[in-house]
């Protein structure tokens, strides 16, 4: 038996701190267990004793005659840590942690929270919070309201887990209000145990729960939540919120709840590499939770509109557009069987526009008929007000017809008084609602959004051959140097010892051994002489670019032999770097960053003097998947370039992917790298291949030393 | 007298297909203006008499007793044109015409919207209408509500103009189920005569409207509407919405309202340089309303939040930030002050959050503490449910604060239940509450934009000295030689001609005259040969750039001499185009199109291949203000690179917007050009002048040939 169904489906729970004074936290959670009507016994705890709630209170939890598996826990921080000792010798393994007073304080807090985690391990025991709202589970067989939030649980099919305790609180308030019923609640508080990973875990083989809403401020081990996440997304939608998006939100969210804000950049990639859909403010979250817990996920992207207004009909196509998702063009079966019915006045393109004197019945045929068509995935229904008609009748119509179609998702926007939206309950709805139809296009847009993700393939991560000694040798030398930089040498080197391609480059000493290297390399090359005495080498004429051939290399370099001679500088000279020439004009930008939290992350964009003024560049957390480097790549506007826009070569773009997933390899090996820069990494214009023209490597030196020695 | 105070203000109203029959127009319009309690005499006009309403029918508007001074019609499309001829013989001059079958059917509707509009003029008289849902007016001494959306009118400040009849009447209902009273309103359904501009005119002296709401589908007369707003909305906040944005869109906004929709980026401009506040969704366009209804114009743009839970806290300040504005530094009097009642877990540095217990008497004394502080120009107000405490007890407690500081925005976030929503009318409320923060933060974003526009300096056409007739004398050339496009030469020579700094170049037909030139022009530049017989002038050598001295263009054309001599090629030779050097890496674009229903407009941004790719540009229309020029240039991202990042060298800014401002003239004088692109705007790495290299202009012939005949 799973330790936290002690706590989410106990049989019996203990209220230790339980009060008869009015408006404590103490009496309301003894009143919301009784009048929400849990099913098990309940036995307040109060060292005074007295009678709460009707019950007899005992003076400990040993005190209590029968069997305990959960204790709510609401007594001065000071007294939390005996609690517990309590609790383990009574065999209680569930607790939930209201108290306040912890990590949030500071450092005396975080010390007592890690004393209570060190309990709760060497116990066995798994716990909530603490400085906490609660838990809730509505199922029939379990009915526990064991949160101090205003408003009575509605039942439904949401699994939902707050960081924040008062907003989780606001929030319960909300969905109650907007007919979201949930299943089961989480308040994680300052999570010194359960956390966000430990709530999907829990509900991913729970079927009473089928989508999960997680108010974040922060993630806690990242790496966890994307294994769990990713896996469990494809079989439950999960939406988050994940505040502290900007840099003073994020100050604000780490005086809050005394956790470490990630960089909201990284956050984000994570979320997406999850499939979680992420929202930005709880108004959005609530609209798709409402979508997803009435609505299948689509077929496709094409959405129809049926409507008895021009006007809203014209703003939800706008909105359909913006989305991404298309209009559907209805077949021509549609339109004549619409034409059939409706009036002439009435279009039966998409959107459907009614007219406003469309009766009921009219609803009920062009729904039923649009529905029917084999171009659309979606409807969104349209009703405003009209002399005559009840909007509650039009959608119970509505719902009728979509009761006869569960395949395909029906939104509703009725522009009619507030009273409707609460005139049917949670539970008598199988269409979401809304005032407004951009509302209901966002509310599709997220399905279609969960279609591309359960569609998407699962990814693999490759495993490319590389020389991955020669890498470590290379950085090995640096480390011996003093150096945690390595020189652009190097850096090329350790990219190429990676199966990156490079900007071929080699040392000659002579005529020979220079037309032995551009053979190597190919032609066109670049010649760039090296001097021990001469520094400034285009002054001497000392770079040649773009030689074609054996015979020129040759020309050039007798030419530069002479010139050296004529000044008296033949003496310094060393020899030539022969490199190869890369003629583009297409300057992309691709490498590693570190988070603090997140860890590496692997970045891809425009680049060059672009990238810090068009910042079009997308992260993905390290690892990335082939899937991750394709979706990288085709996130930046700048792939229209590289698709060849105005008559330039295509790039290579299965080696543009390439070349992330063998930097994401490279990062994994050696994860001691902090930062990588390629940039440019230049489009060949002859080939299309991205070559690394420009490298940059960084290591953390210690890390490197102790990982490396 | 303004006649359309016939319509808005009439002593007497005749209802001219006024009907016994339930549910109809005839007898919903008859019904709700004796219901709402209009004051002058309503008369019933119906061919076959009878008593409507209690009054008894007249059978043409010929056998009413009294003076009328508006006409109701909502007879039968084919009866419109009688009825205004006998609406005539009686001296009435205010129509609003409900009937629909006009322009929005077809042809002949439009024949006989044309005849109505000749009549109304023929007559003296102004029409609202065809095809609308009617006029209201709130005002204590009119009262009149001639109009059939569902709800009842509720009095307060806004004057709204609806372009979709049917949407108007939803958007009434919601205002009303919003809280938003509104002052007038006016359904202009197919504008034959009175159209937004009217309404925007009429409303700019009336002291009754102090706000003004549009939705709109397209722009009548573009011209005319910029002018209008342009002024009024420095006095009065206009908001917008603008449906038929997406090209799916605007097609579904022509098949619905006969008219032709404008391209979405003229909109765009045009309605942010007329001062307009656009939103893109009818709940945006609402919650601005309420903003603008319930607050003043703020004096910068420092918001303060004050909260008794974290999470809205974060929220609200990643939403401040994102929308460019500040969270406010509190003083250190302020943190003192706060610190002496709030308790120690609170925190006192913006988002001061009070924490979950604090009582009304802190939100008291928070709110007016922050209000006082010099730093906060805005204040948004959180409250998260907590036991013991009533939402409207709160709520007042902000609204006494607030009424003691009329001078600073405050918004109150209340998470709590709907009803809370609705328990106050619009009358007695001077906050307005939102459910979530962002909504908040969106209307205080909305009231510091109003701020920034109303500081705006107004601008001025700048009236250069151009030479005109060379650059008519140049497109007649064009003209004459068939030609409606102009060559490279010709398009940088009226570019020249209007005093744009362009690529400077000449023709020499020897070795002494090239020197001339490029002595001119200055070194360095690039010598480009001229020749009859040779096309590929690269393959002969025939291009050479980058000659610094007039030296080196003396040894260069006599090497050139030698080449095409050795060649048996130096009998083409005409000469060389010697040409100004332009080294540069910033390539921005500028140019002119024109929208068919907008007219010309100015076009900036980045240039080269990214025009297309990364889509950072910025349209105006014509003619362009300094202010508006400078808004352009400092609206792209490019920008940055104008400033000198990475070590260029800074633009010269104010030449950028000369450039513009002078294509401004130049199509404001010759107004026939119908394109022109300047691709590349290069800017100069030495001097830091953008200067035109490459130019192309299309003129429309039949205008251009009459226009320089």
């Amino acid at each position: 038996m799973n330790i936290l169904d002690k706590i989410m489906k106990p049989r019996s729970i203990a209220v230790v701190g339980a009060s008869t004074k009015q408006h404590t936290i103490g009496s309301d959670i003894m009143k919301r267990l009784r009048e929400y009507g849990y099913a098990g016994p309940v036995y307040p705890v109060n060292p005074k004793g007295g009678v709460i709630e009707g019950l007899p209170a005992y003076a400990t939890v040993l005190d209590i005659p029968g069997e305990v598996d959960l204790a709510v826990i609401i007594v001065n921080a000071r007294f939390v840590l005996q609690t517990i000792d309590q609790c383990h010798e009574k065999g209680i393994k569930g607790l939930c942690v209201i108290s306040a007073g912890f990590k949030e304080t500071g450092t005396e807090g975080a010390r007592l929270e890690a004393e209570l985690l060190e309990r709760v391990r060497r116990y066995g025991m798994r716990c909530v919070g603490p400085n906490c709202l609660g838990v809730v589970n509505t199922h029939p067989a379990v009915r526990m309201d064991a949160c101090f939030a205003e408003a009575l649980p509605e039942r439904g099919n949401i699994g939902f887990v707050s960081q924040s305790g008062a907003l989780g609180g606001g929030i319960l308030n909300i969905l109650r209000d907007l007919n979201l019923g949930f299943a089961q609640f989480i308040s994680i508080g300052n999570q010194a145990d359960v956390n966000a990973e430990t709530a999907l875990e829990y509900w991913e083989g729970d079927k009473d729960v089928r989508q999960i809403l997680l108010y974040m401020e922060s993630i806690q081990n990242p790496v966890n939540f994307r294994r769990i996440a990713s896996r469990l997304s494809k079989k439950k939608p999960v939406l988050a919120l994940k505040a502290g998006r900007s840099a003073a939100g994020a100050s604000a969210a780490s005086s809050h709840t005394g956790s470490l804000a990630g960089a909201d950049l990284a956050a984000d990639a994570l979320l997406r590499q999850s499939g979680v859909i992420r929202e930005f403010s709880l108004k959005n979250l609530f609209a798709t939770a409402k979508v997803f817990a009435n609505c299948p996920i689509p077929k496709g992207d094409r959405v129809a509109i049926v409507t008895n207004s021009g006007g809203p009909g014209i703003m939800g196509t706008d909105a359909i557009c913006e989305k991404g998702m298309k209009m559907a063009e209805l077949t021509d079966e549609t339109k004549a069987k619409l034409r059939s019915f409706l009036p002439a006045a009435a279009s039966v393109r998409n959107p459907v526009d009614m007219i406003a004197s469309a009766p009921i019945e009219h609803y009920r045929q062009t729904l039923e008929t649009v529905l029917a068509d084999p171009n659309v995935d979606m409807v969104i229904t349209i009703y405003l007000p009209f002399l005559g008609l009840k909007d509650t009748d039009v959608a119970r119509a509505i719902m009728e017809i979509k009761a006869a179609h569960p395949e395909k998702p029906v939104v509703g926007v009725f522009m009619t008084k507030s009273e409707f939206f609460t005139a049917f309950s949670a539970a008598d709805v199988n269409v979401p609602f809304f005032m407004y139809v951009e509302e209901a296009v966002e509310g599709l847009a997220r399905l279609n959004e969960q279609r591309l993700w359960i569609e998407r393939p699962e990814g693999v991560l490759p495993d490319f051959k590389v020389d991955g000694e020669r890498a470590r040798n290379i950085i090995r030398t640096a480390l011996a140097d003093g150096r945690d930089q390595l020189t652009t040498r190097e850096s090329i080197d350790v990219l190429d010892a990676y199966g990156v391609r490079v900007c071929r480059a080699g040392f000659a000493a002579d005529e020979d051994a220079a037309v032995a290297v551009a053979d190597r390399i190919g032609y066109p090359v670049v010649m760039k002489m090296t001097s021990k005495t001469t520094s400034h080498k285009t002054d001497v004429g000392g770079v040649r670019v773009n030689i074609g051939s054996a015979e020129a290399l040759r020309a050039e370099y007798r030419d530069l032999v002479a010139k050296l001679d004529e000044r008296g500088l033949l003496d310094g000279l060393e020899g030539v770097i022969i490199q190869e020439m890369v003629n583009g004009s297409r300057e992309m930008v691709c490498g590693i960053a570190t988070d603090p939290q997140y860890g590496p992350m692997l970045m891809f964009g425009l680049g060059g003097v672009f990238v810090e003024v068009m910042k079009d560049v997308a992260f993905r957390i390290a690892p990335v998947t082939d899937t991750d480097a394709r979706d990288m790549v085709r996130s930046v506007k700048a792939y229209k370039l590289l698709q060849g826009a105005r008559g330039t070569t295509p790039a290579d773009i299965a080696k543009v992917e390439e070349t992330l997933l063998r930097l994401s390899q490279l990062v994994t090996d050696l994860p001691f790298i902090d930062e990588l820069d390629i940039n440019p990494l230049m489009i060949s214009e002859k080939t299309g291949e991205p070559i690394a023209v420009d490298g940059r490597i960084k290591v953390r030196r210690c890390e490197a030393e102790s990982a490396l020695a």
